[in-house]
C-alpha cells in the first residue's frame, strides 16, 4: 500500500523542504517536488499548512518499572499508545538487571513485557545494576543483540548503586565494545545521608525530596562520570540533567574535546521545586508535592535552572531531550511515602507530551523549527545507532512520520488529552499552541482525526547499531 | 533534460541514505529508494560506491582583490573554474565600499567583475571600510538586494579599519536589519606597531609578518568583536580564526549562548608560522616563506593550534571551513615585499582544494562523514542564508551536486592538478585520499571524467536571505 | 621626642601582636612584648582596646584635578586635613600630562599645587595623556624621580584618552623602566556612541550616565588591557574596578599567572546604579542623581556586583580599596551637566570615609581584620614602591600610625562629621561601627580627642620605588 | 637569658625590615631599629648579610608511621633533628586512627612517640581512618586538646578510606566544630583497579605506581572533596597536589570564594615521574624508581605539573609547601615492593631540605623573599592556627628563628648533608645556593657552626587554635 503525504513542509534537522513523501508499505521510498512525479497513492494525506516531521524518539521510558515495592503504572501497552498519541512513534526503555540476576535474563524478561504489547516500536538500554566479572561478561553479546547502550547508577546504593571500582570496569568493557555509557549522575551516599538526616528531624514531606538531593551531589556525579570516562577513554551520556551547575561540568567536558553528551527532561524545563510544596500552604508543603518527586529532582527556581537548560538545547551542550517517563499513580503508590519522602516512588509521566511541550519552545522563540526535530528525534536516532532507519524523513527510512498542525492547539490535562496509566498529570493545565494531526509508524496511521488506531502488535523490537553521534 | 544519479551514497549534513536523485534542469525534483520507482531519465549518471554530498560553498573568496598596489591573481573567470574543480559550485566574495566610495557603487562593481565570468554560483558579503552616516543608511537596501551579510576589519588602519566607534554604529545598523556582521578580528593599531619596530630593527622577512601579528592580538580583536555584539544584541561571525587563543574566547562566547560564530580555513588547520621560513637555513627565514604571508598569520607549530582547530570543528565551536582565497603570484606581487614584509600582499590560494582538505580529515579520524559535508556545504548556506535552494541534498534545492570517490586520489601540486591562477601552490605536495569526481551546478555538469565542461557564463548570483543559524 | 604607644593591638597584614610601639621622632623604632622593656618616652599614649595599625594610603586620589571647565573642589590643603580625619596617612595624586604638554611641566605642576600644602605624605603617578616620542622620553626619568608609576585612560577621546598603538608603546617604555602601567578600563569611543544617542534621544538625566557606560564596556577594555600587557610582557594595575565581568576578566588573568592587578573603590561596594535616579519618583531619575556621577559608573544592584567585589577581595583577586577620590559640589560644578549627563563632572568623594568604610566590612564579616590593614595600607605600599617607609607597623618604618577604636561609632554626613570641601556627601547617613581615635604622621599626632592638630606643611613628598607586589 | 640578633635583614610575609631582634627565654620580646636602643644581652649573633626569618613550619609529617607492614623509618628523634638541621621549627605530624580504634587512642600514642623524643616543636593533625558515631563523637574534644585540623583519605580503600557518606558526616561535624578538614584526594577504589590490571599484566616496576595513579583519578577527587565541602559548607584543605588539572579544580573553587585551601611538596616542585624510570635504560625501568614511589604520585615532566605547581604558588592557588615527608629505607622497606609495586611503602623523606629547596626557588626567581618565607611559615602557621605563636618575627612570638645565608651554599647528598634516617636521598646532587646558618627553637640555638645542639627533650607539644587564614 502507497500513501502519500502531500503538500506539507517538510522538517529535518538542518531546515525546512517543501516536499511530498512517498510512503510504500513501511518505508519512506521519494520524497518529491510537489507537481514534478505522477504518483499513485492508495491513500492521500493533504498535509497543507502543516509540518512533516520525523516521529518523535523518547530514549529514557521506564514501563512497569520496579522501584519501591511497586511497578511503574504504565505497562507497554498503555504507554506506547500515549506515546503515540503525543507524536512519540520510538522509545527506548531500560531491561534492568540487579545485582546477583543474569543480564541476559533480564534482557529477555523486558522483551517479554514489551513484544506484543507496544504500539509503536521500542528498544531497549540495558541496565548493569550489579557490574562483576559475569555480568561484564554478558555485555559482549549486547551489541549484537541491538542493545549498544547501557545505564550505571551513581545513586541508590543497595538498589542499582555502582561503585567507582565498579565503574571503570564497566567503562572499560564498553570502550571495547564500542557501547555508550549512560549514566545516572547523583552522588546517592552523600545524598542518602542527608536524607536520613532530614527524616531524623522530622522533615518528611514531599519537598524535602528535593532538598536531600542537593545540587551539589549532582555536580560532583556528573564531573566524576565525566573524568571516569575521561580515564578510559570512552564516550559517556549523562542522563536526566536539571542543575545548571551539572551543565556547567558538561559544557566544560565538551569545550575540551570529550565525547560527553546528556539529555534533560520536559520537567527540567517548565517546572521547578516549588512544585513540591503542593497545593498546601503549609511552610514546607504537603503531599500534594509527591506528585513532581523525581530524580534528579525540580530545582529552585529562583536559581535560574529552567533558562540554564533551554539555553544549552541551544548551544548544544545538551543535545536532546527524553522524558524519564517513570508514572506511578498517587492512590497506593506515591501515598507509599506519606509519612517518609524517601518512600515515594520517584518519576513522572510525560510520554504523551514531550513533542508538544518542545513544540511550544518553538511557539516561545526558545529553539528553531528544525532544532524541534533535531531534539525530539534526530539527535536520538543519531545518539542511539538507529539514525537512518529512524530520526529522518528521507528515502529508505521506516515511514514513521508525524503531522503537526501549528495552528492546533493542546490542552493537557487529566479530564482532557490524558492516555498515560496515571491517576493526575504533572502537567495538569498546560497548554501548547499546536497538535499532533497524525502519527505514522512504520506507515500505519495510528492517530488521526483525533482518534486512535493502532494495535498493541504494531511495534516491534529496534536494533540498534553503535552511536552516530560522536564529536 | 533530467539527470539521474543512481546506486550513490548521499550524504547530508546529520547523516547518509541510500537513495537515487533525479535531476530535471535546474532543480533537485526527487529522492527515491533506488529501484522503487520507475524515472525516465535523459542522462544517467552512476555513482556506485560514491558519495553524492551537496556542492561545496565557499563563503570567503576575493577575486581580484586590490591589495597593496596589485589585484588577487584570480578573476571571477579563474577562480570560480578552479573552484568547480575542486567541488565548490557557490562562493560568496566580498564587495568592498572603501572610506569615501558609495556602498552601491561598491557593490556594482562587484557585480560587474562577476557577472557573466562566473563557472559556479556567487554572493556577495559587502564590506563595509569606511562607517559613516552614507554607509550605514546605504546599508538599509542591502537585505533587499540579496546582500545579507557585511564585513568590516579590526585591522588595517587607515585602508579597511573601523574603530570601535564606527563598528557599534554599523552593529546597531546591522542589528535593526537582521544582517550578519562578518568581523577580521585582529587589533590592527598595535600589530603596525610591532611591524614598523621589526622593519626598523632590519627584521623585514616574511617569517617577521607572522611574529608582528601575535595570537595576543588575534585574541584581543576577538574578544573585543565579541563584547561589541553583546553590547549591541547582534549576532557576529568571526572571519579565519588561527589562533587557539581566540577560538577560546569564541567556546566562551557560545557557553554563555551567544550568537558568535566563526569559520576557520584550511591553512590552520594543516600549515605552521615555519613554513614562513621558507627553504632557508637562514635564522629567519628566506622569502620562499612570502608564499604563505597571511593574516591572520600562521601559527607556531609547537603550540598546538592545529589541533585546536580541528577540536573547534568537531565541538562545533567553529562551525564551518572556508578558504580566505586571496591569491597572489610570487612574481611582481608577492615580491613586492622582497625588502619589507609588511609590503607581502596577504593571501593563500585554497580554493580548489577545500573540499578535498577537509575530506583528508574523515580519513584521518579527524571528523565524520556528515560532519564533513556539514562544514563545507551546510552550515555555509544555514549561515549565510540560502538554506533550502544551496546546502542540501533535497527535492526543490538547486542542483548543485558532487560525486565525490572514496577510492579516488588526488595530488596536488602546480605541474598535478592546479587551475588556480598563481604560479605556485601553497599546498605542493599535498596528497588526498579522495577525488572529486563529478561537479554538477544547477543541474548542468562543470567536471567529469577529468574534464571541465563549464562556461564563464553560467554562474549565476545568488539573492540570499537572512541567517538561518543563529543557536 | 619619644612616644610610645602602649596596650593596644598591633595589627599588620598577616595578623595581630600585643605590643607597644615606641616612636622617635619620625620614626617607628622598636616594637616591644609590654612590660619587657624599661623606655623612657616624652609621650605615652595608651591603646588599650584599641587597633594600633599602619595609617591608611589612598593610592588613587585626584586633588585640583581640572575635569570639563572645573576643578576637583578638594585642595591638597582640604583633601589631605580630610584624609587625616579618616586614617588615611599618605595619598598618592595623579600629575595630568594632556597632548601637546611637557610630562615634566605636568609633573612640576602638581608638586607646586602640593608642597606645603598637605597635611599628610603625598605621592604621584604620572597621567601620560598624550603618548608620543617626547612624552616616552620623558618617562625615563619618572622612576628617578619617584614615580615609579604611570596611567593611561582607553575613556575619554579627545581628552586623555590613548588607543591601542599609544598603549603599547608606552607599556613597552614600562617595561624597559620597571614602571607600574596603570589603566582607567573603558571603552570610550563605543561608549561616546551610546552617551550622544541617549542625549539625542532626549535621555539626559544622570541616570543614563550609567547605562551610557555599560558594563560590556568596562569588561571589554579591561581585557583588551590584559592582553596588550601580556603582548607587551609587563605588569598592569586597573583601576576602579566596578562591573563583576570585568573582576571576573582580572580573575581568569591571574589564573594563568599574569601579573595583573586592580582596585576596588568604596562605592562599589556599597552603592548602586539605583542610587542615580535621585530622590525623584520619575521614571529616569532627576539631578539629585548627579551626586554619585563617576566612572566607571556604579552598577545596577539586582546584577550582583557588590558581592562580586565583596568577594574579590576576600580571593586577593582585587588587592586593594583606593577613593578615586574626586569631588565636585552640586552647586556650579555637577549642575554643569543639569540639561546632559555628559557635562557632569564625574567623581565622587571618599578621602575622609574609605579606612571607617572597610572597616565596616569587617564588623560585617565580610573581611578579616589583617585583611583589612592589607587592603587600606600594606598592599597600597607594597604596590606602589613604598613598603617598609610605609604600610606596616615596624622598625624602620614612618611613623604614620592610626589608633582605631572597636568600641567607637562614626556617622557620616555633611552636618555631622564631613571635612572635604564638598556641599554634600555621597555617603550621608551612613554609620560605622568603630572611630579613627588617633591619626599620626611621621610622628606627629595630627587627629586625637576629636581635634585636628595638623598643619598644611607637615606632608613630605613620597619617592617611591618599583612596586614590590608581583605575582 | 637575652640574645640579641643584631645587623640581621628581617624578612617576614609581605617584606623586609632592618631590624635587631631581641630573645628573651623563649620568647621574642622586641624589634628595633639597629643602634636606637641600649640592649644588654647575654648572647650576641651576628647576622650581618643573612636574612632572620621565623623559622619553617612543615605541615605534613609522618614520623614512624605504619604502613604497608613496616614504618615510616624516621622517629620523631630523627626526623625533628634533620628538621632543625634544615631550618624547620615546628612539624605537625599525623595521629592515625583506624576502624576499630578509639580517636582518643591513636592521638595519645603518638602524643608517646613524640613526647620526649622531639628535638623541635610539634603538633598533630588528627587522622579519621574509620568515620563512625564513636569517632565523630571523639572528635568532639579535640580542639579543646589543640588538634584543629583532621585529615582523610579518599584513596588506600580497606585501609585508611573514607566514603563519600562519611565524608559528609566527618565534614559536618568539623563545621559544627571550626576544624580544618584536611583531604588526600586521590580516587581510591579506581586506582586500585588500574594497578590490579597492570600487576597481572606484568607490569609490575615502580614506574607503573605512577600510571595506575592516573592524574584523571586526582582532579577527580579533589572536585569531589570540594564539592563535598561545597554541600557541607566548610572550609577544604588539600595534601600533596601534584597534577596540574587538580590544581586547575583549586583554583575554580577559589575563584568562586570557597574556602579551598592546598599545599604542594617539594617533589612536585621538582621532580619527575621518568625518575621512577631508574638508572635502567629498560623500557618500564628499574627498582631504583622505588626510591620516587609517593601518593599522590610524581607527573610526567612533558605535562608541565612542575610549571603549574610554581604558577600556583605565585597566584596563591596554593598557599604553602609542606613535605609530606614519610621516609623508607631502601633495604627491607622499599624492597617489600620488588615484585609488585603495590607493596613498595609509598614515601619521599623532604622535611631536611624544604627550606633551602624553597629558597632556590627565591634564586631562580620563582617566587619573592617574603613570599619564601610566608609559603615556608607564616601561611602554615596561619591555617593550622598557631600565627603569633608561631610563623612571623614579632614581639610576643615563639624565639623560632633561622638564620640565613643567601651567601652560603647546601650541596644534598647522603654522604653530605643528610641527617635523616634514610639510606638514600630522593634529592641526591641538588645544590642550593643559600645556607641555614642558624636554628633556634623557643630560643635556644638548635644548630649553629655547623654543629647541632639541640636534645631530643626540647621540643614540645604545640596546642593549636582554630585556622586564622579563611578566605
Amino acid at each position: 500500500m502507497k500513501t502519500l503525504i502531500t503538500n506539507g513542509t517538510v522538517i529535518n534537522a538542518t531546515g525546512t523542504a517543501q516536499a511530498d513523501v512517498l510512503v510504500d508499505a513501511e518505508k519512506i521510498v521519494a520524497l518529491f517536488s510537489p507537481g514534478t512525479t505522477d504518483v499513485q497513492a492508495d491513500h492521500v494525506i493533504n498535509a497543507a499548512g502543516k509540518y512533516v516531521v520525523p516521529g518523535g524518539i523518547d530514549a529514557h521510558t521506564h514501563m512497569e518499572m520496579p522501584f519501591g515495592g511497586t511497578y511503574a503504572s504504565d505497562t507497554f501497552e498503555t504507554g506506547t499508545r500515549a506515546a503515540a498519541w503525543g507524536g512519540t512513534t520510538s522509545i527506548i526503555d531500560f531491561a534492568i538487571q540487579k545485582q546477583g540476576e543474569r543480564v541476559q535474563d533480564a534482557l529477555e524478561t523486558w522483551h517479554g513485557l514489551a513484544a506484543g504489547n507496544s504500539a509503536v516500536d521500542y528498544s531497549f538500554h540495558q541496565v548493569i545494576g550489579g557490574v562483576d566479572d559475569e555480568s561484564l561478561k554478558a555485555m559482549e553479546s549486547l551489541v549484537d543483540e541491538g542493545v549498544s547502550s547501557y545505564k550505571m547508577f551513581m545513586a541508590y546504593p543497595g538498589v542499582f548503586y555502582a561503585d567507582d571500582a565498579q565503574i571503570v570496569r564497566a567503562m572499560q568493557k564498553a570502550r571495547e565494545l564500542g557501547m555508550m555509557t549512560m549514566m545516572h549522575a547523583e552522588n546517592g551516599p552523600a545524598i542518602d545521608v542527608l536524607a536520613e538526616q532530614l527524616v531524623a528531624q522530622g522533615k518528611s514531606t514531599p519537598y524535602y525530596h528535593g532538598l536531600a538531593r542537593a545540587w551539589q551531589m549532582e555536580e560532583e556525579a556528573t564531573h566524576r562520570a565525566i573524568m571516569l570516562a575521561d580515564l578510559t577513554d570512552t564516550p559517556l551520556y549523562i542522563v536526566h540533567v536539571g542543575a545548571k551547575q551539572a551543565l556547567e561540568q558538561i559544557a566544560w567536558a565538551r569545550d575540551k574535546g570529550k565525547n560527553v553528551f546528556a539529555e534533560t527532561c520536559p520537567q527540567y524545563l517548565y517546572l521547578s521545586l516549588e512544585k513540591q510544596l503542593g497545593a498546601s500552604s503549609e511552610q514546607w508543603g504537603d503531599f500534594e508535592g509527591a506528585k513532581w518527586v523525581c530524580s534528579t529532582p525540580l530545582r529552585a527556581e529562583s536559581e535560574g535552572h529552567q533558562d540554564a537548560m533551554w539555553q544549552g538545547l541551544r548551544t548544544n551542550d545538551l543535545q536532546m531531550v527524553s522524558t524519564d517517563h517513570c508514572p506511578f499513580c498517587m492512590k497506593d503508590q506515591k501515598e507509599l511515602g506519606k509519612d517518609d519522602f524517601r518512600s515515594i516512588p520517584n518519576g513522572i509521566g510525560s510520554i504523551e507530551h514531550r513533542v508538544d511541550l518542545l513544540y511550544q519552545g518553538v511557539v516561545d522563540g526558545r529553539i528553531s523549527l528544525p532544532r524541534w526535530v533535531e531534539l525530539i528525534s534526530t539527535t536520538p536516532a543519531r545518539m542511539f545507532g538507529m539514525y537512518g532507519k529512524k530520526g529522518v524523513i528521507q528515502p529508505g527510512a521506516d515511514a514513521d512520520i508525524v503531522i503537526y498542525d501549528p495552528n492546533g492547539h493542546t490542552s493537557i490535562g487529566v479530564e482532557k488529552t490524558h492516555h498515560m496509566n496515571m491517576d493526575y498529570s504533572a502537567w495538569e493545565g498546560f497548554e501548547i499552541e499546536g497538535h499532533v494531526d497524525v502519527t505514522m509508524s512504520r506507515g500505519k496511521v495510528l492517530i488521526s482525526d483525533g482518534q486512535y488506531h493502532g494495535t498493541k502488535s504494531h511495534g516491534q523490537f529496534i536494533k540498534r547499531g553503535l552511536s552516530q553521534a560522536l564529536i
